[in-house]
């Protein structure tokens, strides 16, 4: 995963990790730093990792990491190289690791840091209606507008030739060329990401960022949440209609036609030339295949493989559901 | 039901009350002042309630009004110390005579009484962004923020730690303590109420307010309707995520998680624990229990006792749901 | 159509006309002037129209256009007063065309043209709150009222004694009297229409407006897209709750309910005095009769006649639907 945006306030050292996790002290490694905090896949020598379930055996075989947070059931599944931290629940100790390294990527509060864009240096570049804000590491190509009341908060990056419509709100995002966002939309915000605790829930940070490649475009009143510990990514020319939600770590592939109110949960993945009606929903962890069509209002709760037209709740074969529902 | 913030412009005497309903004078009781108007469990002596459905029999023969608005068939389940008023139909003149003593209620224009925070006592109080709107009774509590273009209108108290987003709108609510609501949202809206009628509808009170308890948190894009007669109610450490729609009167109970675009039609009573996916929705005037489990995309159209889990259009046991859907 | 907002940049000459669509001359007719398109119903002496399929047979005998866009297996079904000119894809070229006739109706960006309500001649007309913009061609009758940061782009009439919320932006939109468009909303802006192609889609152009009739009320969060080549239409006395989605080209008849969250797909009619419950979705171009009711939930994906009660997914009798739901 790329992140550009949220600073790393590591190294730490081994001995503090254990402090934050209230383990006891271990004589080895203590004074070892540990640089960053990523998945199994992703992270490298010097890195902490997490390991919770028999699901990611493969990927924990293969972790180039130094440290892995897991159980006392999983650790043996990981390479000598690694060494286990064990822990009574893996997500909660990732978590508070996680926002020991990037305390920023937690809670959204609203972007102190922004100006008025006539007092930035895109005065005379960007095409701006009445009371745009912009806020710091904000790069924007050329040939781009943004309308009326909308605020670019810190952390976004828009390409060239881009129109970005009036009352919306960005942050946390690159958007690539010849992208439009009409008005009223949210896009990268933090996910609906947490462990439910009674009294206060514990928020899981989202290091990911909101992607959205070249020539799409995102209707009015949509949110677009950026992703946990993986980017949320819109691939190119993919058109979004009106107030649909794309939780946190979804991708969506090229070409795809999404219409108005659809709901895709966290960490799905569409495919390619895929067609989405009205009022359908996704669940979570999905894979849906290239050139799959699902009809308007259907609950779609398994994996849809390439090419199949979909329709129901939960979905199934068009044909099928419609031969059933005469 | 608590009702910090509409006036109440009464009273009036009893005169007053039969010539705004167009009824006959009666001799007995035309000089007696009638103080307020409130549902039948609620109201008191020298007060009106209103009585339009046998279903609220038992509520009827234990009210201390002195003065019931219903039908001839109902009358007679009245205590006798309770003066009927005999009707044709007994919402519409309720909502009558609940716009005298309410007139404030019924429709929401634009607050007039706002001013910049930073002409307010709040400028040094609160971290704010630019051009916040607050209106005339406002309080807000130690270390909050309020993001950019909000407004924040009139008859709203505000906690500690609570952090508002931007180009959200607010009145007549209450939200306690480390709340957090985010972007886009409106809270306080008058509910979606009115007697249906040709050429022109007529709409009926909403005198309650919304209460948003400690630690919740209200996703972006999201509406919170007040309630009628009572209070829309978020209790304490219940999340929800983008575009969800809660109508007038409902209650949410503590600890529950609710999911992207849900909705839930007014006056239906949500447990405690209770988990709503995604684009579920919720008839109104429902009672879902404790520990409750809808899945996403459900369609709930009746009660749901505790401990359950549902699926489905229209809802039903989840298992059986699955099974009936292989 | 009534088309007040949209520059017509026509007459063009069949020459280049057909320069346009990169077809071939033909000796005929080159200097013609070609006045306006419009469709096979609407269009008259010297205008273009289109003919894509078998459907419209009867209106093409009957059209009075001078040119028709069609395919060589329709050609035959024009009158001899009707030139017919050929081509592959007859809606991609009418695209192409009405894009040349009418440049402003494709894409929306953030109207430059507007200033602050006060620096305009309706200041003492108007109540207004803060960060009021309007554009040009816009005008308000008495007593009329508009929220903070609201924004009233180009192209818009609003009559006397409306009620318009805060952070609504609102385009190419003719409201009458008596209404109320409450707060977040997006009204006007164009269709979710285009040719799907690979690497970049084709729009099409959106020359239809919004027309809210009186007496109507539009809740917080709605969008409701202008037509494409018809008008998008509420009719009088019609409620619409928060977050309802109306899509272009669709019809409203009087005095109906929509509830919260509902869509309605492009080019659907509804009847006079339909009652569609919460989160109910509506295919598009099917004809919903008068004195429907369509039960909350429910995925509507075929005409349903006057006076009917339907539910489910897809919506049938409601009866049946709960007999066998059970």
């Amino acid at each position: 995963m790329d992140n550009p945006f949220f600073k790393n306030n590591g190294p730490f050292n081994f001995r503090d990790i254990l402090k934050e996790l209230s383990l006891e002290n271990d004589e080895k490694s203590q004074d070892q730093n540990i640089i960053d905090i990523k998945d199994l896949q992703n992270s490298q020598l010097n890195e902490i990792t997490f390991f919770h379930s028999k699901k990611y055996k493969a990927a924990a075989k293969n972790t180039k990491a130094s440290f892995c947070i897991t159980t006392k059931n999983l650790q043996n599944e990981l390479p000598k190289s690694c060494i286990p931290i064990i822990v009574d629940n893996v997500l909660v100790s990732t978590s508070i690791l996680t926002a020991k390294f990037y305390p920023d990527s937690i809670n959204d509060n609203f972007d102190k840091t922004v100006k008025e864009i006539k007092d930035t240096k895109f005065i005379d570049k960007v095409k701006f209606g009445k009371n745009v804000l912009l806020g710091k590491n904000v790069s924007i190509g050329t040939n781009c507008m943004i309308g009326h009341n909308t605020i670019i908060e810190k952390n976004v990056i828009i390409g060239n030739n881009c129109s970005i419509g009036s009352n919306t709100i960005i942050r946390n995002t690159l958007i690539n060329n010849n992208v439009r966002i009409l008005d009223n939309c949210v896009i990268g915000k933090h996910g609906f990401g947490f462990f439910p605790k009674h009294n206060k829930n514990l928020r899981y940070p989202h290091m990911g960022i909101v992607v959205i490649e070249d020539d799409c475009e995102i209707g009015c009143g949509c949110t677009i949440d950026r992703g946990s510990m993986s980017n949320t990514l819109i691939c190119k020319n993919t058109y979004l209609d009106n107030q649909i939600h794309i939780a946190h770590n979804v991708k969506i592939g090229e070409n795809s036609i999404i219409a108005g109110q659809v709901g895709i949960a966290g960490s799905s993945i569409i495919g390619n030339n895929v067609k989405i009606g009205g009022q359908a929903g996704i669940s979570g962890h999905l894979k849906i295949g290239n050139n799959v069509e699902i009809a308007g209002g259907s609950g779609v709760i398994k994996d849809i493989p390439d090419n199949s037209k979909v329709m129901g709740y939960p979905a199934k074969n068009i044909r099928e559901f419609l031969r059933e529902n005469r």
